[in-house]
């Protein structure tokens, strides 16, 4: 059990740019600096785009932005809406046998629930706060 | 998110051996009837055998029986045995220029451990509480 790298790299996306310049980070800039495929990132971008949590401005000086306030965003919607599937398991792809009157699914829909509640505790400024004036403040200055 | 399909099976295998009948259960029927590949399914009752949840006998008449009250045994305990992994991102695998000070991961293991909670409150009995007297026990009586 654990988050996609979508996901993952999607927190991350939003961490580095809720600790970035003024201006627009360029695409490169965090390709480079997590080492990830262009493309995988582009779609994480692009769905964060969507999403209205990232601004993306094109040209010269074009880059992306945080769209939103990293207070009022949490961890519970971002992993939420970046994972997709919503089920722990998938009944219908093997076709279980146990499925009539199987009480797992709904007991997972209730753990699952326990974890999203405890997840809507904390906001994108929560996962930074310790990363202020270090290595994130670091990695931008040497693109400043 | 979701749980391993080693996991999905072996939930699976501890309910079907939940109900059924009182001398052990071939390996072959349960390959049967999840329409799952052998090996797989050996390499989960392995592990099932190795936590002392599962009695494994050989012979004519061997095959798999619960060594444990389904009472006692409870989901959460079941996932994460059966999950292996305990953490929902692998900080390490990604070489993460982010983790210096990130919250992440606490959090993640937070929401973790509110999962394992609710999780908890079930027992491997629980789950099959919706089944007595049908699919289940008709699966049973087509191989008597």
């Amino acid at each position: 059990m654990q988050l996609t790298h979508f996901t993952d790299l999607g927190i991350r996306v939003l961490m580095y740019l809720t600790h970035s310049r003024p201006e627009p980070i360029k695409i490169s800039e965090i390709v480079e600096q997590f080492q990830v495929p262009r493309n995988h990132l582009i779609k994480v971008v692009n769905k964060l785009a969507k999403l209205e949590w990232v601004l993306t401005t094109r040209g010269r000086n074009g880059g992306l932005q945080l769209a939103i306030a990293p207070t009022s965003l949490t961890l519970g919607t971002i992993i939420r809406q970046l994972e997709g599937c919503s089920q722990l398991i998938d009944c219908e792809k093997a076709k279980c046998k146990l499925s009539v009157g199987c009480q797992v699914k709904s007991f997972l829909d209730n753990g699952l629930k326990a974890f999203y509640e405890e997840m809507n505790r904390y906001t994108l400024a929560d996962t930074v706060k310790g990363q202020t004036g270090n290595n994130i403040i670091k990695m931008h200055m040497s693109y400043a």
